[in-house]
């Protein structure tokens, strides 16, 4: 089911693309005409969002039919149908940018992060998102990543304690950071470390998770063995597709990459209309 | 000035990223305490949205201090300070990532846009983009477009009349569906061909604009000494930095590329907090 | 179908009317009541807004039933029957004023606008509306425009380009500014005049409407001849139902006519409930 | 001072009139260019409004400066200077036509009500408004009633207890209809009259104003004798400025005129820029 | 029904609780998942807001059933089933601690109310609520009072006119305070008084309702005796559940509690699911 | 500083309150007339929402001065002056009741919170509030039982994982519900346990809290001893100011009261206008 929030993305995007109306449609296309449509994959994909995909249109005019073919999560081929679109042709056309838009880049992000996950198959290694999303669309770049096979790092500053240099700087060291955290009683506490001595310290507080920010991968080698699994260990900074499977092999258990949501390639998809 | 339109979007990300508060930093930082931060480029690129990125903290708080020294259009190089913030800390961190967010990726559009003008310099072709925009940004992505020295092409479906194969086949012809159009006094109109005989068709027509699309570009070659500059044209799809001074060879007045703002790989800036 | 703008406006004004409450209804009624309503012409005009007219007691109350008798663009007279309405009686009665509200508007304006429509008939002059609409119903305004028979000047600022006075001083000439706006691919051009001199310099810069402002008839005259159908004219400011058949026969393309929506007489409509 | 609601009219009236933007002035005026306008009468009226007018400008621009020189409830005189305004010019442009708008609709309201009480001077009844005002406008529409020196009706169905007709059916007469009512302690309760035996029923209940509602001069004439003082009396329905003083000799004590709001001739304002 | 109002306040505190989704339930849960529930009373009290507590759960999701056992206005004994509520079990978890936040504190208010009720029950005293509502619900908490048995107090500033203290002062007398109050034609008018001296004068003026406000026993017993019946007299601070018998025993006809609503306990309801 | 977000609650509730204005008011007080307030305790309390106070009063009309004399935690005692407010004597009236509403139930909920606090003094037990918030007012009534001493449990559904009954019937056993959880890498788990079987299962799960959810003490007892310091325990339910010591002296860590916001008693505070 699509929630409340979904939605307001989606009518937002809708007013934004029609503003006071589509002239074009208005000019040519009987409003009572019906049509069908079919969105066809034009490379190979990982399919996410097919529900925001079929709201667009359901959103513009309830009573267009959306008929999902290949599921979210499921690989697309080139050439293969995802979906079939039936209803009131002017409100077909009238979504179809603001449809492939979102779908387009759920699928790119999904597709992106399947790479990173594959890359590091074999490995007990989680891939991350980071906050690096696009503004006003977080929760469906944050979607697209776990059904790309991706977990989801904090969604926001709310839901998530994570403390960084400049945390630690004000709050004088990495112990006394924890420990103005430690009032907040049901959030896991993660520390940014630069270095070997900050992993030691951020040890030493317990904290459950330790963050190696912009390491060497000799660094982050010496960290894994220091730390020996008395807590968990996040790679982050610089990770690629050519070394993200080198980091999972030194042994940390997750590795986030902001390039999963920062820097997307859309997926190709076009949709065709009375096709 | 930033327009009521570009606060609401700024305000809606700062409270997607916030939500009930940034519990780390209200745990470790004293709410009363300054703090200074620089942006600075991390590789070289266009510089564009300062006037953005500067509203994201005064929108938080109107008493942060946001000094731009590289503006909009100019290039910013690897090291580079593009801006100086300054005002109370607390409030400084919780809207660095959304400053980034936008920036990052307004620069990346106008990066992206400013590589394309180059590879058609000294022809007097005009890259365009499309509404092939992340949905809630077009405003952004749009001006970010034309500070890379692109232009825009129709900001939605209200603000510009453009005739595609579905208008065309509804209403059952170029003719029929162009004196259709005729009925809006003031807007100019641009039909979308496909090949040779639709451009003679959309020439007779007398349209403002003929869309080449999706065409090889021995045929749009061939439309261009057709049309022998009765009207303009736009050259659409498949666009690349690859081809696109051949197609701007050609002599068509118009490139349009989608991949301006659906495939954007954000600039990389980092923001350094109290250096 | 009703856009979601449209839903927007009905709702506030719906809001707007009722706030906290209808209390001598929610007194008097039982609020399981059915009732049956219709609305009736009191006077002889041109239906416009009978689908804004049905959705604001769906809006109220997705179970009435709204029947539509006389269809938008037709004329209604007195004693004529234009709906029925039936359902929730508390819903009916907290609807109707503002039903009617916003439907007499909207018929007043087609009517009028009918008015100016047939006197010019048998030219090829076409009557415009301007931006003197009420603010917070444009697209309502608008719409009735055309339903009367006339067509629509730019929507706002945003979707037309004018060059006024005011835009031709600050760029120093017609010339100059025109010039600008060039910039903007897919908009036509209009430059407002006030005498012969600025006409021909207007036609010297190619735009594609001038708008001859305020001009004395002798002299709209000579704009004409001068132009010789070289461009597009629009006559423009104090037009009245009694000089538009003059300023109509000089040759116009256009005259638009502020009085359409600025200073609307409703038609008078009358709800009979239970009748 | 200027309330939340009706910066929230100026706000959306100011969205829908520039939308994404005032290409003209985009295009042709320098972004820091300053400028002065004054608002000129261009008949006689009634002013009303003024701080609408200001606060248009002031709400696209802080920083605008308006100065008012005649104030709310004074006439101005065709060429007198209304108001002064100075600060952006972009700005200024941009928000000219709203301004208006809102501005032009008060100070014709408030002169058509000062037509109607100077037409009932030496009497002391009072001229009411109804609730057909514009929807969305209706706290402006009823503010100008006030400053052209009429009272308000209830301002929506929330806040006045009026019995109509169908109440009255419903409840099974109006003696029940004005029990019903009485759980409400705070209210006056008015009645609906279309007979001199709907009179006599009300005037046994004891309710605070009766409304004669489409009745003829002389049946008002005996309603008056009748009541002879005993409770308030509305006349309503069918009023105009030929009969509205005759209706004011028979002595009832409010006289309520629906188009001073729903049929609105705007007062001709021109704002001059730069003069 | 459920107004578009309470729609609103339910939506937001959906939102509110929901935010970017139910981990917990996301996790454990089938999103297909069927299930029932039954709110169950833990406690005797009186039901108010079946309505609210439905359509919590449709609001989330309109394909919910709820049904309804015991009806507003009626006593719940300890163990009765209340309703009975079936559907998508996710949605009814995600739903349960809105509906019963909202419930309780309705069938709190309502209990509390008709406590008060019942202990001024065989004399012609009516309970009245005040404005020291919890901000946001008032419409709810209003509602709630009335199927306690209680009246409603205007419901904001904006309907009712009280004229206060400081009303007074500024005025210079009760006498002028109230004469300016007499433009209002149609709405009563009350005023606080805070000793004999001012009843009288208050009396004098002919208003409507007099309030005595934090007046010993003694004195309201000597302003009713002085009123005599001339007008009404509503009775207002601290009154309790222990002397309000003994404030109904002097004559008054109205008591104020403020109580009622600023300081609530819930009523004790459980929703047990698939019980 | 405040949050938008508890701006938007303060916006709303002026709007509520003040509607389409404050009738009483703009009869009687000149628009311009300054005035002074002072808010006074009429009762012992601990202060909290100082700042949502002052807020309330600068909403309405930002040019109002509030000035702090007792801060946030700190006790009030009967007849103390909280805090001054000087500025536009209309505006200070429409916010009054508004701002206490806001401001007593906040100083209600730090109050009872400090009771709980005080009463579990020597121990190491903290207090956590629950999800019986108020709706809409969750951030204030979470942020008051911070300024009580209390601690925040989770603020809503999407930032704690809570495995409750529903959650472990569905999943199949408490087991399998943990297992479900550990896909999200950095929240810390909850389980609801009704008896020592359960939380033996929950402890070799390794969980981070266990709630013991309306045991009795000595089977609390008995949890405290089997668990041993291993993991985190939380009481719940039917906690009451005469049962917590005895709850505390058990030994588990976390004690959570549903009854500190869900049945809140205000504090009484009065707001003297120019004393």
């Amino acid at each position: 089911m699509i929630s409340e929030s979904i939605k307001k993305i989606i009518k937002y995007a809708l007013a934004e693309d029609i503003g006071t109306g589509d002239i074009t449609t208005q000019a040519t296309i009987n409003p009572r005409k019906k049509g069908r449509a079919i969105a066809v994959a034009k490379e190979d994909f990982v399919v996410a969002g097919v529900a925001v995909f079929a709201e667009t249109f359901k959103c513009l005019d309830k009573n267009t039919k959306v008929n999902i073919l290949i599921d979210d999560g499921r690989r697309a081929k080139k050439g293969d149908v995802i979906a079939r679109v039936s209803g009131n042709l002017s409100n077909i056309l009238q979504a179809e940018r603001v449809a492939l838009n979102l779908f387009q880049r759920m699928c790119g992000i999904a597709s992106h992060t399947s790479r990173y996950v594959k890359a590091v198959r074999g490995t007990e290694v989680k891939i991350l998102d980071t906050r690096k999303t696009v503004p006003g669309l977080r929760i469906l770049d944050k979607m697209a990543v776990r059904i790309g096979g991706g977990r989801n790092h904090r969604i926001g500053l709310y839901d998530g304690i994570l403390i960084k240099d400049n945390h630690i700087e004000a709050a004088g060291s990495i112990t006394d950071a924890v420990k103005a955290q430690r009032k907040n009683p049901f959030m896991k506490i993660e520390v940014e470390t630069k270095n070997i001595k900050e992993v030691k310290e951020a040890l030493k507080c317990d904290v459950d998770v330790i963050m190696l920010d912009n390491m060497s991968i000799p660094t982050m080698k010496k960290a894994v063995d220091l730390v020996n699994g008395r807590t968990l260990l996040e790679a982050s900074g610089n990770v690629s597709l050519e070394n993200v499977a080198d980091i999972a092999a030194i042994g940390v258990d997750y590795i986030s990459v902001g390039e999963l949501t920062h820097s997307v390639r859309c997926a190709d998809i076009s949709l065709k209309i009375n096709a």
